[in-house]
């Protein structure tokens, strides 16, 4: 994400989850743990562990730039990392590991803290969803099928709608599988010896990460289906985003959703966090394409597929918090107006043959506020 | 899919399961049940339940037709369903109902029976995987990354890789929500009173669907989510499909997978079942980022984006079918070449510096056809 | 398209110019062609030629049945002509040919005729936007800028934005190249002999297709390009049906856009050909993805990713033609009303510091019909 | 693209092209164009233009964050610009525009000169391929259909093919409209006076961009026809890559494409050139395909589908720009081995049934040769 647009799509600490800066913390950790690992099973001298552990901080730009010969950043990366440690540790830094190695699991650390970032703020959407849903359970409001006025809902139905779709997606955000990557060059662990597996285990524990039970160098899943359930995500928030700025329309005028500025036109005030979410969530399903697309990976390592996931990836988390934050500004900000709603409806039930009921609406209402309420607490 | 294309990418009873016949029949499967949880709640008499679940097929086509009025099949269906069960029930069809509840419950019926078939096709993959691991699992051969030559792998491993990704997929897909629909016009069950909860209830029942808490008609994460667990299907059969291809490859000639004919060419052995699983595997990802993208479904019924779901849903589960159907043919097909394996490995051994082992290959085998053995039974 | 949906979707006649029939039609012409140019060549027998020209229709299913074999439908195809032309003539059917060569230059000839049809569609959403633009271009209305009210313009600006577009994408889909496809088995014509390029020329000509440089069996761009200019074309036409479907809304109610009969609501007017304008729009993009995506052809022929185009080609030409015939019989059936557009601007003008001019709206108006002259004639 | 990233698939002057710092920059620069244009209509002062034209560079990053209350960055870079001409001049800052005209224009200036810079590196493909064809026009090699060996073709007919394909990926590209947007807040011009539509064509001139006929604020057949040409253009240098990629294969060895260090594995000349040109391939359709699916915008300004379109235009630019020149790479370093490729063909010779000659191979380099040099120059 740019520095010009992207603050106008993620918030700032999902756009520095996702950041280069982010992405080279994690690889370091991915190397650290490696060598903690190692150490642990005595593959490796403790002293160079620890020495790899401490080896600080390096500019992405650098290392981005110093990766164009070998096509990865892990080759400059162990290269800076043999320098500081010393030529005393410097063969036991990335022992027995290959570049993807470390690629993969820094990508799933980096998803694992943006995942979390998302999920606070479902949390918050759900919450104000909640809320709505409870004080709105009974304002009445004109359905709208087809974007034609049809038969009375309530507020507070609409509301639930969005609360169950968005406690769906956390749930699906949540069941994805983040599993550290450890495979040596060809996926066997040969480097290790007998250790490996037991190397690997401790490696994705202390990542806090799962342990897979073989490598997944070419074995996309996990990948794709994290950036399915991110688009999933993108889209409920989405959703949301468009009813708000449905029902923020100067004739409809039932909600007032924010007050976006118009240098131009003082007198209207734009659906900034819904245009938000919507402006993210459109954005993600192609990512996801793309990561289900790369699944067709080559042998034990791809030409190309593999490489194309990681700035896709990284997007595709930090535009779905942005879709859910988008909402969330929204929903925060969100003026309901009542007597718009009743307006509408009153004129609708007019026409010859409209029933007025609203039949389990309530019901629907308090089934999505107790799970709500089970999956978030009180 | 086209009568003249369709059977080169999937097996008749999976074009069969998503046919228009299929969808049909699923479309008067959801009247019936509806009409027998309305009858079995007192709202409309037991005969005319009778009378519904009797009123025998109805041909697509002119169904198809006849929907271009309304710009739905269920207004037609429903009318050549009163028709059919005469004056005095006529008015009990489709009661409280809305159009959505029977495309949405249909299309979940269709998925339920295509989604069956395309485990069959993934446990047939999975088993000619598993005896592949087990049979090979000290062929050794290169592993190779980039398409380069790298370290030793086995072939076993190969194939334990294959299958542990299928079993992924493979849970992924079962793992995904079929939900009846029902929700009447604007999504609260008013027409049906204080029955709705209940009708709705017996209805998903009856079906041997999901019965949701609340309607779904424009919350449409259940199917953009079946979308993404399908594309990663067909994605990790066409992974399997392209190692095959490439491992077939007449300089490489490890494996011989499958005879396909060359009218102009004798001498060549065509990689049928391989080729199919990569086709269709190309095209479900993008079908699946239409489902996603799709979730942008205004208020509570959508102007578009909910019919655009229709056909490419039908695809994506039959094309997955299709690239699990490949990838099956392919293996029983296929012939291994344990010769080539080595001359190619030893050649490569032959270089300074090339380790010999395959470390933890075996132990990944035996990983792999544990969970196999967990999880498809002996 | 199935015969279920397909109504939905797109007219008849574009359900008919893509389906197998027209698919297995072109396929023949193609061979006859061949024969043809060979014989006039000197290549074949005359007689041959004739008889092949005369070989009679075949049925696409058992066709399609026929092709799992090969992967190709071609080789039963040609078995069937060499059937029919008997012993004697049996040699000269597809004679230097390969079924890429084939099915590549029906795709064209089914693209040509598609291609025309959409044009008619597109012809009469230009002369229908035309006629609204002039007649309205002094119909003041509320211009909306993130469906807020803005400024003034006038409903002829609007139609004249559309029917530029409009014209734009049917410029951009008349200089897509359809071009004939004969390369023989390697791309080389060798079984041609000297008489190649003069036969590939002549076999182009007849067929009405441009003749390539070279064979394109590889080369992909045509139909990508091809692929998306449908997509831009069912894009113009599905923002024509969104503003269709956003002015024709309740509260808005500026124009009446389709009476799509509600079984359930007898009041509501369903915007039906705007919203099948939406949902073929929706669908497009992703089919233009697939194809562009598929330009990562194999050497001389692609492992899966030509098959992969067949199918997504016929049905982004069916769609992109049910998008602008749903945009088409939405303007056709459009009730404009003027007073409802005034009385949203007064309310609107009633704003402090909202100004009232529509600036150069009519000089805008007059280019676009202007060039609707030029390009569609009176 | 990511600091650490974005190196590893497209080169510096092109990340520079389409950066956050050259976005400003042709912001800048149109505002200064309005200000000149409006100055020679007599509209605002000259003085007024004068001082916005020197206004200097405004810092992206702090753009970006001030953007966020308003949803673009246009309202921050505008206060920015009045504060530094001072009270005298502000007035006339950004005088008859709307934000989008300026992000729109900015988008047109950012694409010409990546654009000159992807047709730079074409040329150099082309050229590349040009004397591959020319000096390999009679080297034999083996055809392969399937990636099975087929038939008898030359390398210089395979590079005669690439070749091709790149000049016809170079004309879409160059035909593709690079237009000034300009508008004011409802495409009206209305704020301009009767100056409106002679500043408009004059705005446009002085930027070199093309002078549309209506503004297109919401009518995006521009934006998603050029990222249909990147698409296109990323596909056909994808192709070379795969091609490349497969012919370096270990086994096939029929070229060396490139010596990417392997720390691991010394052995190994990985093809780094032809693996970027493949990476950045598959992720320029999946961002085409966002542009087109963008087109659905609402009346006079989207709210979302444009935001949506800003940074994955960018990309596409970035990206295709990166697949041209990792083929560009592959193609300098390109050692070609056509003893392997001799023999290689005298084996597949050596199968009953296959005959041997290359037919009108050579006329197909001698046409491809004859475009390039009428095309390209000597």
């Amino acid at each position: 994400m740019s520095e010009l647009f992207g603050p106008l799509f993620a918030p700032a600490r999902l756009r520095e989850a996702v950041s280069a800066r982010a992405w080279v913390a994690a690889m370091l950790e991915a190397e650290a743990a490696l060598a903690a690992a190692e150490a642990e099973a005595g593959v490796i001298p403790a002293a160079a562990a620890a020495a790899i552990a401490g080896a600080g901080a390096i500019d992405p730009a650098a290392l981005g730039e110093a990766a164009v010969a070998s096509g990865t950043p892990v080759v400059p990366l162990v290269e800076a990392l043999r320098e500081r440690v010393g030529a005393e540790h410097a063969e036991h830094v990335h022992h027995g590991a290959t570049s993807q190695d470390i690629v993969d699991t820094a990508a799933m650390l980096v998803a694992r803290r943006a995942r979390a970032l998302i999920v606070e703020e479902l949390d918050a959407v759900a919450r104000a969803c909640a809320a709505l849903a409870r004080e709105h359970a009974a304002t009445a409001m004109a359905g709208r099928t087809l974007l034609q006025q049809a038969l009375p809902v309530t507020f507070g139905l609409k509301a639930a709608g969005w609360l169950d779709a968005t406690l769906d997606a956390r749930a699906g955000l949540l069941r994805t599988r983040l599993d550290a990557q450890l495979g040596g060059a060809a996926g066997t662990l040969a480097a290790l010896g007998d250790a490996g597996p037991a190397v690997a285990e401790d490696f994705a524990r202390r990542l806090g990460l799962g342990a897979p039970a073989l490598p997944w160098h070419t074995a996309r899943g996990r990948v794709a289906e994290l950036g399915a359930a991110l688009a999933v995500t993108a889209g409920t928030t989405g959703k949301l985003g468009l009813d708000l700025v449905l029902l923020a329309q100067s004739e409809v005028a039932e909600v007032v959703a924010g007050a976006g500025a118009s240098s131009a036109m003082p007198h209207k005030r734009n659906p900034g966090g819904a245009v938000r979410a919507r402006a993210c969530a459109l954005r993600v399903p192609p990512l996801a394409a793309l990561l289900m697309g790369a699944m067709a990976q080559e042998h034990e390592r791809a030409a190309g597929a593999w490489q194309a996931e990681w700035e896709p990836l990284g997007e595709a988390l930090g535009l779905t918090g942005g879709a859910a934050a988008g909402a969330r500004e929204a929903l925060e900000d969100l003026e309901i107006r009542p007597d718009a709603m009743r307006a509408h409806l009153d004129a609708l039930l007019a026409a010859p043959g409209v029933a007025g009921g609203t039949g389990a609406a309530a019901l629907f209402v308090q089934r999505a506020l107790s799970r709500a309420e089970e999956e978030l607490g009180a």
